[in-house]
């Protein structure tokens, strides 16, 4: 995996080796910020407006106010792909900060936002998006604000490496039983021709992935339930997946040991996966 | 404020100005890391090693491996306090992260704990600690292991910060009604002679001076019962005080704009403060 020389530095481009975080950063010593990974495929940006829209969104959660309009954080965020020449498959990171000042929890009365992005290669996880994926299930011990994309993913790290420990790839949060989503990912649940997932309430992430799964759903006439289902309902689901930027739409065939059907990815599950490399192809021409 | 110019940075003391983080730092990304803040009165550290002792079994908690032992990281704390000449009131801040590695949720296979101290002047709050302070109270939207001092601190920034914005001093966190702990401090109770507040359980930080309140009380026969109260027993309360490494035993007389008994500190808060202080110069000698 390589990294990417150029990175976005407040509004500047710099070289890595040339990059330091101010002292007192309060996105370090508070985890006090919020960030975005977007897909980028064959150097095209996928779900870019919705991603730089939600990073927006997540700011406004916490009062930070970004330093720059969606329109000029569009234009960096292009400006970035072309000076690393970036023309495959890959992701940009990206994170705002409320900004750096002596330290106290309350906001700094004078400081501006800081923000960094920097583009990674990551190819397509293409095994495992045929084959599907073993998951575990862990107790979802977040705090109660999951929709706001923060940089607080401790709970998310904690329950990613049990997975990693259990040779999963995902660790399915569950509240007192309710599936609420995944460490980094959201999750769905097919039965009877059916999707349920978790609605978007406070409780998840409003994945930019799971809205474009509600549309293709709803293009190929398959209903799109927002119920949430327990840890019971996916021992006897006929299908289940999960969906992210960087795992796309990810079959399961595993929870807990438990083989979820007969093993294999379902017929719903290729089709929302076909539906999903159409929309990024068509994406490409979009932009 | 003043900042001190000398920082710990993994074992090598640095200059402020050249101090820099390593890319991808977990602390930043994720908030993959623990801190303490070590009170420091005339030059000297306030229970040095009950906060290494915390530091520790944090940084257990969350699998972080200490790249030091606690005497060394100990040595390492009273040759900073050398090194800036430090000789007055102030504090210590500490923290360490799992390290820098390209990004990804699990635990990077290799890499070593960041680690970076520093040190700042902090005068005692001389008016509030005689006056006491207004609160208000926030619903506890935390996670579930608020006993590691993670740097997963955004609930208590925005705690904090609106307790600022309503010119109060704290903000007190309750679930359901039930008083858990304040956003950067614990909190005490005085009903009919006793001290209540809430059990070392994994909802609260097991504070330093917490413990150090329950060996006061333990001098003073005061009875000291870990029993959680309630936001509806806070209006009835006696006295009311919180405790912190900054706000050491500091006098509560209003919450949520409702006087707190006769709006002035009680004779038990008093008590308790004075044995703060004695303890706090006992220190010095002991040290």
């Amino acid at each position: 995996m390589s990294v990417y020389p150029i990175i976005l530095s407040q509004t500047h481009f710099t070289q890595q080796e040339d990059l330091t975080y101010p002292f007192e950063e309060r996105g370090l010593q508070f985890g006090d910020g919020v960030y975005e990974v977007i897909r980028i495929y064959d150097g095209t940006y996928y779900l870019l407006a919705e991603h730089v829209d939600r990073l927006f969104r997540s700011a406004e959660a916490i009062k930070i106010v970004l330093p720059f309009s969606k329109k000029e954080i569009t234009d960096l965020l292009l400006n970035l792909l072309d000076k690393n020449g970036m023309d495959s498959d890959g992701i940009v990171y990206m994170q705002a900060t409320r900004g750096s000042a002596p330290r106290t929890h309350a906001f700094p009365s004078e400081t501006e936002a800081n923000v960094y992005a920097y583009i990674r290669d990551m190819p397509c996880k293409t095994d495992d998006l045929s084959k599907g994926v073993s998951t575990i299930t862990e107790r979802d011990t977040r705090w109660e604000n999951c929709y706001i994309k923060s940089l607080n993913l401790l709970p998310n790290v904690l329950a990613k490496q049990a997975a990693q420990e259990s040779n999963s790839y995902e660790a399915i949060f569950h509240r007192d039983g309710i599936v609420t989503e995944c460490s980094s990912s959201n999750i769905f649940l097919i039965k009877n021709g059916n999707i349920y997932t978790h609605p978007a309430t406070k409780r998840i992430l409003h994945g930019c992935v799971r809205m474009r799964i509600e549309q293709f759903a709803a293009n190929l006439q398959i209903p799109f339930i927002e119920e949430a289902f327990s840890t019971a309902d996916m021992a006897m689901a006929d299908e289940l997946f999960l969906s992210s930027t960087t795992s796309e739409v990810m079959p399961i065939i595993e929870v807990d040991n438990k083989t979820i059907a007969n093993g294999k990815p379902g017929s719903i599950t290729r089709k929302i996966q076909k539906a999903y490399v159409q929309d990024a192809a068509l994406s490409k021409v979009r932009t």
